[in-house]
């Protein structure tokens, strides 16, 4: 029940960064969709390591495969069963932190839940699992023909993008290696990550998306809203920390008489202090949403920590990580809100 | 499916507020559970409407009624069914709004999801549903005998509450009208709150829950972990725009050097920016969240609006509403808390 | 999770027959469906108690009243409380079964699952709760409006109606008390079961039930076949010991060349041994099944048992039970029907 | 939400018979179970084609192969993905029946539905996804130490296993390849199948399935009975069309006074008509039930059909295909009852 997304769009994954591959099962994709197999591709390509200086330089190549639920390149409307090899996981070496947890890692919860633990790459708790995000979102995607779904960095460390969005040329996002659609901005934040890199630490940051074109009337009353379905899907990522939509946490220190947002005739309103979503469902004004990602917790400096007996030791990130984790991340916010997006429209479909 | 709440440990409600009564079905407590009626009556009092000067001033008994699944006073295993009388509902008058849609209120979204609404009261919309959560709150409160979840008010608009929470003292939260535990904040909010309410106008604000004594390993991967589970359902509650936990949208300016919490020797940590909860499963230590309340749409001064037809209205509140919903949410972020913890204890005792 | 049935279409019950009422939440219902209120009781009459001479003499008038989610007539597309007033709990005496395991009742399986159990008219595993999926079933055929769900008596004990359902005018089911629609048949069967009944025995029986004009498409491989989700709801029915569909067990006799169906120019087919399903989905043809009824446990003779302490007492039925629960469960196998249809029409119908 | 069985304990699958591989995902497993991995080949190797001269001559090596979930031999408590490759897909000529709708078998609803349809081996509607249900259930087994399931072939067409299963020694079962556990009722078994096998027809049958040692206490009032559940995943296997249990269909034709299970003071049963439930729980007692599968309905002989035109035409099964599903089906049996039984067991375990 734990490894699966939506109720009637569901993916369901399985995999660790060590194992031979990963994967996962989407049941209740709609039959008769003529699959773009190159776009599925480039988000994965987003969200791969090794794709710029101020990511991972391990090498994942991050080749789909689907292995069912596809027949002449259209969806059968059965279940899609696709993996993604581990084509670098060979080389790593484990050996060194076998016995010891990590502070801020799932080493210690994962020990104490299960009895034991795969310590390799962090077992099932590794961010490698959104890989197979990716996959179910660019599915998604092309099922929302009509809907634009835009996610961009909006600050690094301390470095903010302050303009609303709708000063922002979304097409720019993918212009420079921080996903930042502004380029001043971007600079600024890619010399802060560069440099955070350089010392051996790593650097939280924070992602808002912005979802156009959304049909009125998605989201159910009372635990399906539109946004706990996303703020559910947003927080399953593995470094998030907090979601807000709409005014989010500054809406709370409001008044009603400013945050209403009056309606024009045709039913849009005049400000969009509701991020485009009322009583839970969305009602075809912009949705739009901030995610906040913590720092990496493997950093390349001593750290003390305690192995399974208790005993003080010393750890030290080795290999190749990310210095921040907030540029790969974009495509896996977009990637989950596609897929909430359209479970929700599935569900909403299902009583018309 | 949208009606209900948790896997294992299983709310399902229903209700407006104008009609005879709400109620709803607990499925999956366990059983042999002597409950503690007066404790659950305790929490619905907290929630109830006209308990001070800053919530609404309509009445409303809220007295629950168990109709199955108790045996003399203790829980069979089966399903308990419950209903609460809606005993002020006769004397409302919802002729002026039948067809004008409230700003930022779910009645344009609901006509456009629906084809027609119920006008009463905002039909399901209606946050009344929130006294059936605090039933099933109260309930799962007494399956965790040692945990303490403390919620409390932290800001009513530009009134903070700056100290952390470990140099407060949270036995004083219910001393207050406004749920603040300083009595020097609390006053300050209740003061604004009740010049807010003299202006017609509404106000926002915020609440933060601590959760201590909570077994290690609650949370599963990958996509229910316990932050997930937890912003999900805050998310559910009407007014929230956002939900952080532990370090929250702070931590993301953080670097890891300073973030990562240290182990001590025991497996707790010297610092908890984790929030209690590492890799989406419980660590032991304590557990807090804030949750972002947006000030009630209902406003006592004239708005423009539309009505079904497009056409421009004007509309001014009328009756009783709050003029912070902040002070009466704290116990339901405590009853949904209950709720998501227990679900997750069961799910974790299944495979023990 | 087990006091629910269905996925889109979810009816949620609660209740026992010694409580002051039972009732029961239908999530996912569409909206804007002018309901039936009188059909909806009628379904509730034929299923009631003290209702012919061959039933109980228990009198319950079961009126349900429906608590949310209809608006002026019309559901809301929000959840549907409802109650049933247990209005004869009160007069009953269950002293005398306080502690003694009834032989083929589950007081001895509650006991051991639960610790302990609700002793007074065998709590949750009663049969009164049908009389909820009554409510549900009765909403669900509103929905499926060409829908034709017949089900009749075709056995009790030996005797048997051995004629085709083809032969048969169905529309004759109500003519007579055991519900058998055939004159002749039925009789028999009446005069069966008063006879056992003055035994003060109880008799099985089986009840077919055929639907036709069911929309091509229903029905999902691999794990929510149609048929497969007919087959679990009937085995929920408390005395159901067997399912079978199209030919059924006769088929296992058969060879694949007289068994296979052959088709016609239109898709229909020249045989029907398929019963109206094929790969789990519907084809158009009418769908039927068979469903076998064992006696039911209260009898009127005295029965050696054995207490919870293990001592052996001697036991007999006491009260107002049914000889045969089979005519009483001829509605209740129709709700099922429409209640598993229609769940499976909404999910069908999510992604066209 | 289809392509899943069980809730606590639940497999997920994928595949059709032509695509690269067919695999699953299993999700819920717990940790720490030390797995014999030559155990579930063995059921694969009792499940595979080829195996004897009664069973289609198609080869395939069914091997699994385990992605993530296992470490070190056991069980991580995380998701475990595996695959079976197809080793003999490429070979098979399916041009024959691309436009086709073979009688009584999938290929129209599919088309109704989907509005296309892989036409390739039956795509979805394969029986080859049982592979993948026999991994989930030989690991299912390995959490049941003590719970011994055995299935048996109890009828092929006309020739039935009259003895009640007591008399039997269920050790015999794999002694022969009809997997009948009588030396002479199985000879005429595999005769009957080996004539129709060479008149080009196919035959149905029946198996029986026992299991002994279920702990007291499993299942759920009122939807997830034990033998509800188990008679939707018997009821899911391709060829299903009836399931009894306990005294079954021969129960409708008993008095009540003979049909119920007189207690001893241990808590056993002087007879076992419940069939080890009660109320929809196991009793400790013998959990036994009986399946009926129809004839495969690919058969060698012309057959008058359509193609999507509604054009009539001529087909003849091509290629290998098992004239009787029964043999194969047994240990397909004893899978889904193990993952049934320990999905309920996860449940009960819960709330202890």
């Amino acid at each position: 029940m734990s490894n699966s997304l939506g109720k009637l769009f569901k993916l369901t994954t399985f995999g660790e960064s060590h194992g031979s591959a990963i994967g996962g099962i989407i049941d209740g994709c709609p039959a008769g969709i003529e699959l773009d197999f190159k776009a599925i591709q480039y988000e994965l390509n987003r969200r791969k390591p090794g794709q710029s200086k101020i990511t991972t330089q391990r090498k994942e190549d991050d080749e789909v495969e689907f292995l069912s639920g596809i027949f002449e390149g259209k969806t059968t409307g059965t279940a899609i069963g696709f993996q993604i090899k581990n084509t670098n996981q060979k080389s790593k070496d484990y050996s060194h932190n076998t016995d010891v947890y990590r502070p801020s890692h799932a080493d210690y919860t994962y020990d104490k839940k299960y009895g034991f633990r795969d310590h390799k790459g962090g077992g099932r708790s590794s961010a490698r699992d959104t890989a197979n995000w990716i996959v179910g979102g660019a599915i998604a995607r092309q099922i929302l023909i009509n809907v634009n779904i835009n996610a961009f960095t909006t600050s690094i460390g301390d470095i903010n993008l302050e303009k609303p969005y709708q000063d922002l040329d979304l097409s720019k996002t993918e212009n420079n290696i921080v996903r930042c659609p502004d380029n001043v901005i971007s600079e600024k934040m890619i010399n802060l990550i560069d440099n955070i890199r350089k010392q051996g630490d790593t650097i939280g940051g924070t992602i808002t998306c912005v979802i156009k074109n959304v049909p009125i009337g998605l989201g159910e009353p009372v635990f399906d809203k539109l946004h706990a379905n996303l703020g559910k899907a947003m927080l399953s990522i593995n470094a998030v920390k907090g979601f807000e939509y709409g005014s989010g946490f500054s809406g709370a220190k409001m008044k009603g008489s400013r945050h209403n947002d009056i309606f024009n005739e045709d039913g849009s309103t005049q400000t969009n202090h509701s991020g485009g979503i009322q009583g839970g469902i969305s009602n075809g004004m912009d949705i739009y949403f901030k995610v906040a990602f913590k720092p990496v917790a493997t950093i390349m400096k001593k750290q003390q920590t305690i192995n399974s007996k208790g005993e003080i030791v010393e750890i030290q990130g080795k290999g190749r990580h990310d210095p921040c984790v907030v540029p790969r991340a974009v495509p896996i916010v977009e990637a989950l809100s596609a897929m909430v997006l359209v479970d929700l429209l599935l569900i909403h479909n299902a009583r018309k």
